[in-house]
């Protein structure tokens, strides 16, 4: 299962409450945040989430609404004396805001930071471990903008008790579960692999993207993904403004979800000119049913 | 007057929905901030403070906590098609961070910022008009760190209408209220000032005092002032620890209001330990009856 929640909903100006880009990810005992715009640590706070725990930051770009929050969670780490490495993906640059801010007030942080810069232009896959895998998104924004898509890894397959023969050992129910057959003494297939397992349940997967241009190349990349962010920052009749500026429309977003199969759309990034959001969620939902807005404070959960 | 409106009060680690330190500063038409923590456009927001009007941003020292929410705040005004000059007054480095954030955003801002830098160990007066002045106050902190002394300029006497002499010309009002005598045509004093006048009405001043260690040196140069803001990080029990972080204690604050000759005291920049303030402020009220707590969104109002 992978949990999403929405730390900031708001696009480049806070307004009516909404704080900027911010989600908190949990998967697998992984703890990830996407994005770390200016007051996540209060907002976390706020929703009693244990931001100690997040193990890797994944940054998609370097305007400020998107990463000003990050180096006063660093400090608030410090001094609750974190000593775990904190991972850090993100484009190059953000390594030399954070050691100007550290230089400039004479700290130095009581745990490791590991940086990982972000290569532009191209999907690659920046973090695996046996759970699950993360790849960049090249998104089509003013600056180099990636987002990230969360896979899990297929999970094994799942023993068919009623079918089992008697006398089968440990090592077999392994061997089956990770798809071989199960073979006799004399290396004779005895049991096809089928015969006594079924599937595996679906593994699920997430994409993130923002900030972004309506850039349909993305979709066969993140083709069926079970979730996807994907900003809304104008409605429809500030398309002009939102090519101007290359950011999305409800629309857009909504066509981004259908082109790519997506099963689940959450559109977030909001400008300040919308206090309701009614009307933006309902733009959205008039092409893409299964959309939601991404409201502060929710989270999504998707998978078993 | 002078209008001071608490927009952070809290220490290092933001808690309780309390905000890092940051306040709004009105008098006579000028719009002032001190120090700017994490968040602090989204306060202004909320309390429908206007900061596009901020003509000048003082901050205290270069501790995260004092001025994570400047950068957040820039991008704001210039988003919201700000154009005037705003001037900072901070040290050194501050210009750095700012710099390198912005090149690595690709941004430059659609106005122009004047940096002053504040210079380390003495007073100085880093800003004055007709209608007021601002010196520093030089603190005692783990960087280097500066307090604020807002003083409003002697206003002119007034004129006593029910002595005022028949057929007086307005130069000679004019004069009288600055304070000189009444001078016939043959250059002899024909009434004293003091004769036609009554005193000015009294001149507000205020001082800002945050970040610091317990410093009696610097009740000399506040004396007699009608508002003293200072930080009381931490209650007694705690004086350790404020002697070895270099902050002050509750009763370090009340000392150094009665040695000062202050009128009123604010404290803040409150510990996370704090959830309840009330023993706090009871603390201090102890040693300095004439105590408040900085509570967010609140104004203080002095003068006339």
């Amino acid at each position: 299962m992978i949990e999403i929640t929405i730390i900031g909903s708001s696009g480049a100006i806070p307004a009516y409450g909404r704080f900027p880009s911010c989600q908190y990810v949990q998967a697998a005992n992984r703890y990830f945040l996407i994005d770390c715009g200016e007051g996540a640590q209060m907002q976390m706070t706020r929703f009693q989430i244990p931001y100690h725990k997040i193990q890797r930051i994944f940054i998609s770009h370097l305007h400020g609404d998107h990463f000003l929050g990050l180096m006063g969670l660093l400090f608030s780490m410090h001094l609750q004396k974190r000593s775990a490495e904190l991972h850090l993906h993100a484009f190059k640059g953000l390594d030399d805001i954070i050691i100007t801010q550290l230089k400039c007030s004479n700290s130095s942080l009581n745990f490791t930071i590991v940086f990982h810069p972000i290569k532009e232009g191209s999907t690659q896959v920046i973090y695996e471990d046996d759970a699950l895998t993360v790849e960049t998104i090249p998104l089509y924004h003013r600056i180099a903008c990636s987002g990230f898509l969360f896979k899990e890894k297929p999970k094994p397959r799942k023993i068919n008790k009623e079918r089992l023969p008697q006398g089968i050992l440990l090592q077999q129910i392994i061997a089956l579960k990770d798809g071989h057959d199960l073979i006799d003494a004399n290396g004779i297939v005895s049991y096809k692999n089928e015969e006594l397992t079924l599937p595996p349940p679906p593994s699920w997967s997430y994409a993130y993207c923002s900030d972004t241009a309506f850039n349909l190349t993305i979709a066969k990349q993140i083709d069926g993904v079970d979730l996807l962010y994907h900003e809304a920052t104008f409605m429809e009749e500030e398309k002009k403004k939102a090519i101007e500026t290359f950011h999305s429309t409800t629309a857009d977003a909504a066509h981004i979800a259908i082109q790519s199969n997506t099963k689940k759309l959450i559109i977030g990034h909001f400008s300040a000119r919308y206090r309701d959001l009614d009307p933006v969620l309902k733009e959205a939902q008039e092409i893409f049913p299964n959309t939601s807005l991404a409201i502060e404070g929710q989270t999504f959960k998707i998978g078993s």
